[in-house]
């Protein structure tokens, strides 16, 4: 495999990596902005892919929002989108149960670990659920819960599936119960896995590390991920936006989710930005978790293309 | 290695077995009780091992209890014991911080994550701490919260350890402030990894899955763990009550804890329970966790033995 491309500076290479594709994917936190910090130059690269033609599709793992509440973001950042190129992996999720599982009654309930924006995707496709953002769970755990749990008569008998996020609210009443719905039978869905994710130019605790990967150790078993990079999600976006593959590229700061989910997507190509997680010792690194094809030190490094217009 | 010896009902084999030992270590939650329920026929047992002339000694992974937290369980239950005789992963983790340790100011000390048996333990050996049960961290996280932990301005500089164990408060908030305190160099301890433990006749979310796992998932470390089957804790045993590892015995219900402390600590044996997590199916299953060398349906079948005297 040729060693990874490094463009910034050099407009030539940027020009003919632009040419490759019709479609970039891009993930949002660390490549866009960080926290509520938008990047420099990322509103003038995004327009100029645009006025060459290219579809843009912003691919999140960020649970937390749904669709209308990241254009928001967007919005509120400068940014020009519209909800139909925004893919976040509360959606992916939402449409995973109601269009590919498509539990009956009376056993379709889905137990949330997370915030509004999973709710919303879930409401959006008729999809029933409890816990979530729910004021009743966001407390202490009381000697009645402990009976009540154990004996299930405080659990929901028409819960099928846990679905976990990212969730700010995470105590042990909703682990406990998520913890009981899963020995119980219930299938068991990530929005995504991820360790962690940047803000404010630092690192939080991420929904794989809070919600997931918690009750992975409880249970024994793993969630299937409906996010980055979980192919679940790439066939999703797939058969929303029919995209070629071979003429779409991921952009990502992390080789985990965004590199690993563009390669094993097969697709045409993966760029690598440094404004977040991994930077170039990582991929270089023994044993990385991916490799991608180009990187460049932050996404406004494609800028210098268009003078070759 | 032989087959594990079933004593339940061979009274001759269970007064070959007590005679093999002069100290016996038991494990609490899911051999002696299950959550506030007391076994049947436990107390007799201990009468009957105690007029032999053995050493009772409990030994517990349960770090929200300090060692007279503990003595009041036992009491409330009938059990006679004194704290003397009761060895708890949090006293397990005070003693390690202060005489092993031995950080010295002006970065010496202990972010919390558990309830007071552990703030109480690390008093009682005069080591600082902050977080633990302190209100002022039993809350949502605030964008002043994102901001100050970033920074480091809302982080102690004197902290030099995280400690973490079973919190029945976890919260965001906590696991971002012990996240950053690994980031920045802290060392990084846990009570205990279980998985889950036994109460109310069923299991619920343990100190590994709510606190230790998910921080280890964040920083890729993984902590050095003072509770079973962690061998450091059986050597703060072995230096306490100076025993003769050869006539000593644990009695547990959880191989990947209790046996496997036993075994490693090269005990003279190794006794489970089938009250608790794990039954005969799973010491004779592929791969199990660790094989006990001997085993009974419950702790008070050992009560066989005495007609033998």
């Amino acid at each position: 495999m040729a060693p990874p491309k490094y463009l910034t500076g050099d407009p030539l290479a940027i020009k003919d990596f632009i040419d490759r594709f019709d479609v970039f994917l891009f993930d949002c936190d660390g490549v866009l902005w960080s926290g509520d910090h938008l990047f420099d130059g990322v509103v003038e690269t995004l327009e100029l892919l645009r006025t060459k033609g290219k579809k843009t599709i912003f691919v999140t793992n960020n649970s937390s929002k749904s669709r209308p509440q990241y254009l928001e973001k967007f919005t509120k950042l400068g940014i020009p989108s519209n909800t139909d190129e925004i893919f976040g992996s509360s959606y992916s999720s939402a449409i995973y149960i109601s269009r590919i599982l498509k539990l009956q009654p009376p056993k379709n309930k889905v137990f949330v670990i997370g915030e509004a924006g999973i709710e919303k995707e879930l409401a959006s496709e008729g999809v029933p659920f409890i816990g979530g953002t729910d004021p009743a769970l966001r407390r202490d755990i009381t000697p009645e819960d402990w009976a009540g749990i154990a004996d299930s008569s405080l659990l929901d008998p028409e819960v099928g599936i846990v679905l976990t996020g990212l969730d700010f609210h995470i105590n042990y009443l909703k682990l406990a119960h998520a913890y009981q719905y899963l020995r119980r039978g219930a299938i068991f869905l990530a929005t995504n896995t991820d360790a962690t994710f940047p803000a404010n130019h630092s690192f939080f605790p991420g929904a794989g590390s809070i919600s997931s990967f918690p009750l992975a150790n409880m249970t024994g078993k793993k969630p299937l991920s409906l996010g980055k990079p979980s192919q679940a999600m790439m066939d999703a976006i797939e058969g929303k936006f029919q995209l070629n593959r071979e003429r779409t590229c991921m952009v990502g700061d992390r080789l985990d989710t965004d590199i690993r989910f563009g390669i094993e997507g097969r697709l045409g190509g993966t760029l690598a930005v440094q404004t977040g997680v991994n930077k170039k010792e990582d991929w270089e690194a023994e044993g990385a978790a991916a490799v991608p094809a180009f990187y460049v030190d932050s996404l406004s490094d494609l800028r210098a293309g268009s003078e070759l217009n």
